[in-house]
This record gives structure tokens, sequence and C-alpha cells, in this order.
């Protein structure tokens, strides 16, 4: 224990300089959807790789058909024995930001980072401090708290940086499908979610599945005027809205046969986590103007975002929909819908059973196409990964708090690629808040989240090698 | 009877001079929605004045903040006794017609009136010739033969021609109002109806009323994640889909409360006439690609769209509509619904029972707003009135076959207006067919229904003043 404790003391000296080397990177506008900032996404992923070589990883700037990725290895050099050896580890993160626009809104210019005084502590504000530029800063600067205290890193770790996740991580897939053998470890670590609060650290186990589904519902082949045929012709909004309504029960469980095939009830322990957390600045419903769960009976909210499935209709339009009124009885009607999925949902088998049951509801005369618009399986971590214990242990020990088994609601497709293409697992961990005006003005981290994040890790590398 | 058959000798005399007139009528190019045509209005109108006052009526042009009215005033003269008397009678037409375009596919050019030859006999060809010039002649052309064989006309005759009808009758309901004790008379005769076909003469009893509604649905304050919400946040487009699908049974009658009220079953004896009218040219379905008639079981197709009332939504709109697919949970969605009425249905209870029944659909935290775009009850000429029956008799003697007791699943807002602000009832008689393309390129009146028109309204005059 006493050299993990030099390892956390280091972190503690570093941190003015880790705040400089953090604000340098943050002062590089690497704002990846407009090409006007090319250059500065390579200026930097170069100043990352020369952060990496740096700290001794054997790093490289791997151009891609968008902006490059930075790959970066450290290998602890130890033979491979037989017996269980410390595993190998991939840290992910991304260096591209969101345009800071509207620049109006910002007290201070975005790409010049600074610290500034809050009733909560002090804060880091610019464009990309909390998502993610800091975030993986607390990463590298664990790594250099090990190269500094031990010399080496506590196991083989490789760093995969890209510069595309704020545009849709076009050239990833790929990318990993090429360096498939360069880039395979035991497990990735994903620095880009959120702590439950402040105080209490957390670990996103499960994050939701999608299946992304459009119907076009055709009745006649022409509007008609609803004077003429209004009550003998089929109005295919009748007929979808009915569709739409028998999608769910009146406990508002999803009708889809087969839907809740691979949905497990959550652990006992985690349900009753759940059931316990601080709720201070956790008023989901009402910071939006609601103040009721409307989901499934008898689930609490957060079983009803993170840990159980949906379908909701995303998008729906049909007739006539301008001002005032037109009487017509509209020749079809279409609905976008999404379906959250979780646990070992099929994407494949519900998207099928939906376009049955869709079908199997279509009166006469109508006719129903349908476009995918993507599919992609949850992610569960599994609760009894060894993984998953030994960090929970360890940001415990840092925080002082029990770890949070937290779930996403949305999806995090790097991770889905993760999984899909290299079999790795992710063990998401994250210092950011909820709070952290990520995509918007006045973006900030707080600093006990840069220091003690970065402690963290120190912690979480130690709990997994040992 | 000698009498009448010289009235209507004469008809057959005046055939050719009464297409010249008409087609003198036909070359003003009336488009009253176009204001570059203002004059042509003004002219058509002019036209008309010299016609009637030819004919010895009492006319004068009526300026309005739209286009002129024409009223026309023939009076018999006879001194008022304590017998009953011949009815007063108004007749309304419309001089305007709609804008010819497209006018490439004009075979001739829309103001350039001919005949032509066509398998089924010889047709009228040119803009507004059926919808209403043609129509509105047959009236005129039935007065003049009185004139010019009688030396008066058979019933004292007050003609009302608007040149708005195609633009909204903007200025009609104030124009009724301010010269009602001018223009009050026992019955109006409205002549811009259809025949069954090209044999079976029509009287159209019923005219559908009419309850708009607009809903908005409110749920959250803004757009949410449909990851980071949804399961948990009510969905307004679930909500406004189920209330839809709510409003029918599964025999297709609908649910809201009192809806029924004031519907009356046919009479026997028109049920039966509807049930053995010749089909050919009337595939309303399949002329549009349907092939099952969607309305209340055990309905005639005929009672759906003429006896009986409907709910239709006519449009409908919520979150993401354009292509591709968003991850929303929209805020709010909205639709807009329609009602056709029939016989005794009252419009202000039926808005009022949807609002209650929307509202009392909603979940907790949703909201709705409500828009009316209008409300018209049904028209109803009774079965048993006594000038539907002689009208009815007298059509029989001109085209030799029963005469069909019509309805119209559309609104015709001017009979409303006459039954609200005049107190009268409607004839509705007209001689155009289904197949006259109007509001189309190359629309056509047939020559039989020019001709036997005029020669129906001698008969159906003579009836109703004897």
């Amino acid at each position: 224990m006493a050299a993990l404790d030099a390892t956390l003391a280091r972190i503690d000296q570093n941190l003015d300089q880790a705040l400089d080397r953090l604000f340098a990177l943050i002062a590089i506008p690497s704002i990846s959807t407009d090409p006007a900032y090319a250059q500065d996404c390579v200026h930097a992923a170069e100043w990352l790789v020369g952060e990496l070589r740096g700290l001794g990883f054997d790093t490289t700037l791997r151009p891609t058909p968008g902006h490059p990725m930075v790959v970066a290895k450290a290998r602890t050099g130890r033979p491979a024995t037989g017996q269980k050896s410390a595993p190998h580890l991939l840290f992910y993160g991304h260096y591209d930001v969101q345009p800071p626009d509207p620049l109006d809104l910002w007290q201070t210019p975005p790409f010049a980072p600074r610290l500034a005084e809050s009733a909560s502590g002090k804060q880091i504000i610019g464009r990309g401090v909390a998502d993610d530029k800091g975030q993986l800063m607390t990463f590298i600067e664990a790594c250099r708290a090990y190269q500094e205290t031990a010399g080496a890193l506590p196991c083989d770790i490789t760093i995969l940086l890209e510069g595309e996740e704020e545009s849709g991580s076009t050239s990833l897939p790929a990318f990993l499908a090429q360096n498939r053998d360069e880039l395979a470890a035991d497990l990735v670590l994903v620095c880009d979610t959120s702590m439950w609060d402040k105080k209490t650290p957390a670990i996103t186990t499960m994050l939701r599945g999608l299946v992304l589904e459009e119907v076009v519902i055709q009745a006649a082949d022409r509007d008609l005027h609803s004077g003429m045929f209004g009550g003998a012709a089929v109005n295919p909004i009748h007929v979808l809205a009915k569709i739409i309504a028998d999608l769910h029960d009146d406990t508002h469980r999803i009708t889809l046969p087969g839907f809740y095939d691979g949905v497990a009830e959550l652990p006992k322990d985690v349900a009753e986590q759940w059931q316990h957390l601080p709720q201070e600045g956790h008023d989901f419903l009402g910071d939006v103007g609601l103040s009721q769960p409307a989901g499934e009976k008898g689930r609490s909210i957060l079983e009803m975002i993170w840990a159980r499935p949906t379908c909701d209709v995303n998008g729906i339009i049909g007739g006539y929909t301008g001002k005032g009124s037109k009487t017509v009885l509209p020749a079809k009607a279409s609905a976008k819908f999404s379906f959250r999925l979780v646990g070992k949902q099929d994407p494949e088998k519900i998207a099928a059973s939906f376009r049955s049951f869709v079908t199997a509801h279509l009166p006469p005369d109508c006719h129903a196409t349908f476009i995918s618009h993507g599919a992609s399986p949850a992610h569960q971590l599994p609760f009894s990964s060894d993984a998953l214990t030994r960090a929970r242990a360890a940001l415990k020990e840092e925080w002082g708090t029990e770890t949070v088994l937290a779930g996403c609601g949305g999806s995090i497709p790097i991770v889905g690629a993760f999984k899909q293409d290299l079999g790795m697992d992710a063990l998401m961990i994250g210092f950011g808040l909820d709070d952290d005006r990520i995509h918007s003005p006045n973006e900030k981290y707080e600093l006990s989240s840069f220091h003690k994040g970065a402690r963290s890790w120190v912690r979480v590398l130690a709990a997994l090698a040992g």
C-alpha cells in the first residue's frame, strides 16, 4: 500500500501542472464536425501523441478517412506465465469537441479555459472539458503518476483516442476491424460517463440497445375528400393510432410477442441500492415539467430508464398539418418507432416481431412499408464481473461512499462496437456530473472530478492489476 | 297540361339560342379567387342583369365588399287571398368559376366553349359549364320559356346569383342578413348538385354538417431525449393515439357520449331505394384503390357517406418527421378532427362532448388545448315535405325514372346560411354528373343535362306552383 499511497500523492503534487496540461489541450479548438477545424483536430491529436510519448507509450498518429486516431501502447514486459497475469486494458477516449455555439452565451471564450469559483467549489470552464478532454486526462494523469513513482504501469495498457465521437465516430468501426489484433485486450475502459452526484461515484454497467423502425401505412391511392368518403374509406391515421395504442397494455407493458425475452430482473442488492440513492439534484421529471413516472406499473423511475425496455413513437405525421383545417382523408400516415432494449433482448427478433404485429393489425385495403433506421443490442457488464467488483471497491476507497452501479438509458455506440468487433466488455467509469452543460455554453468540469478522477484511476488500475 | 306542353316545347325550340347564351356567359372568365379577374366577375354579373331584365325581372346589381350579387324579382301580381297561394321561391346560383389551371391539360381554351361529341352524346366543354353557369342557365331558360309562352311565371320568384362561391362565399352571410326581408321566400332552390347518373334524376335532401376541432396535447415542457427519459416520461403521441383509437369501438361506431342523439334511421322506402340503385359508374371505393367499406358494421356504403355521422382525423403531427431517425420524446402532439353530422345532431354538444372525452382521457402531466375551426349542423329536407313530393314526381315525369332522394357527404355552406339566416329549407336539384370534371381541366356538362335540365325546371315550377 505504500507504493499506491506514493502514486496517489503524486497526483496531488502534480495538480497544478496537470491543470496546465489540460488547459493546453482545451485551448485547441478540435471541433470535429466543422471541416474548418480539421487542422485543429490534427493538432490536438499530435499534442496527445507528444504527451503519451513523454510518458513512455509507444505512440502513433493513425490517419483515417476523417480525423486521425491516437494509439499508444505501454507494456510491462513481464513474461507470460502459466499463472493468471494482470489484465491487458484498452482505454478509450475522444479528443474532439462540439461546436461552442451560441458564442454569445459564453461568459468567457470557450477555448480560453479557466478556473472559476462556485458555491460548491472550483470548476474548470471550457468547451470539451467534461466531454471528453478533462475525463481522458484523468486517465493520462494517472498513468503519469505511475510512471513517475513506480517507473511503470501496473498492467499492459493500450490507449485509443478518436477525433470523431462528436460527429458520429464514422471511422471507428473500420479502424477497429482493421486493427483488431493490435487493439485486442481483456477489457475496455471508457471514461465518458457521469457520477451519481458530486460525492457519489458510479460505474455504468448497462446501456440500453436500440431498434429504430419507421412504418408508412397506405390506404387509398390518393388523398380523399372527407365529406365524399368519410365513413366509408379507411383512414390510415386511425389505423396507425390503433397500432400505437395496442403496443402497450393497461399496465404500460409492451404487448409485442416475445418482447421481454432476455429481460432479467435486477439483482436484489442493485434494486435496493437504487431505491436508496440520494435524491438531491435528481428530480428527473420535475426538471422537465412532469411529476409522475409514466412507465410500467410497479417499477421505480430508475428501473424505467436504466433497466427496462421501451417502445416510443418519436415522430408521427399524416394528412393536413398546416394552419386551419382541411377536410381530407389522407392516403397515408407514418410514424417512427424506437425500442430501447436491455439485457439480452435480440434486436433482430424485436424488429421482426414489430413488423409482424403491425402487419397483423392492418385492416383490409391497408399496406405497410417498413424502413429500418438501425438496430443494436443492449450492453450489460455482468454484475458478477470480477473487474466490476474490484473497480467498485477501489472507487469506494477514493470517494468514501458506495459506488452506484448505474444504467444509462441511451446508447453509447462505441461500446457496442468494442463488444461486437473486438469481443470486449466495457467498464464505464466517468467523473462528469449531470449539470456539466456538455454540448452547451459554459461547459464545466468540477476540479474535484479532475483531481479525484485521476486518483480514482490510480486506484482502479491497481485494483484491476492486483 | 296544354300550357305546360307549350312551355316545354319552347325549351326545345330555344335550344340553339340557349346554347349561344350559355356560351356567351362561359366566355367571361369570372374567376373569383384571382383579383386580376375582378372586372370579369362584374362583367358576368352585368351580363346576367341584362338577361334577367330582358325576361321582365326587376333586377339590380348589388355591390358587396367582394364581387357583386345579382338580385332579380318577378312577381305574378296575384292578389293575396285567404287561400293557400303558390309559394314564393328563391333561386340561388353562382356565376363565378374556378381558375382553369393547369392550362396545358385543356384540349381547347377553357373560356372558348364548344360542343363536343362523346360516346354517350353531346357535351358542352368549358370552365364553369357544370359549376355553375350551365346549371343556373337551366333555370333562367325555364323562366324564359314561361315568359315566352304564358307571359308570366307560375309563381313569385326571386333569383340570387353570387360571385364568390368558389372563393368562400365571403360576402354572402352579411348580404343575407342585411337583405332578409327582400330575400325572404318559402323555399330556396339550389342548382349546384348532381344526378345519380345520366338517366336518373336526383334531389339532394340531406347534407352532412361538420364540426372541426384541433387538439394539441402537451406533456413535458421541452422535447426530451428518448434514451434518457424513455420509459419514464409520458409520450404525448401515445396519449393522442390512444384517444384516437378509443373514439371508435370494434363495430366502428363512435364512442363519444351522446354522439348519436338526433341521428334517425332512414325511412324504409329510402333505404330500399338506395339498395337498388344502378351501380354503373358508382364504384366509389374501387376508383380510389379501396375495396371494402370501413364504416359502421351493417351499414351500406351510401348510408355511410350520406346518412351516418363520422369522426375522422384529417391530420396528425408530433415529434421528428424528417428523414431518418431522431431519438426524441416530443413535448407535444396534435391532431385535427372532423365530425360529419346528420339529422338533428347538435354541433355545439358534439364539440363539447369531444373536448370532455379528450380531457377525461388525459393521463397525469398532460394538458390539452383545443382550437375550433367551425361547426355547422346537418341539413335535412324533411322526407314528408310537400315540395319534395311534388318536385320528385315532376322530375320522374321528365326523365321517365324514379327520382333518387340522395344525400351528400359534404357540406354546402350556403344551404346552411339560408336555413340559419332566413329560416328556409333548400330543395337541391341539379343536373351535373360525377364525371363532369368540375374544378379540373376540360370541365363538361352533358347537353342532355342542359336541355332536359331546363325542361325539368319548367315541370318543377309548375308542380310547386300547382
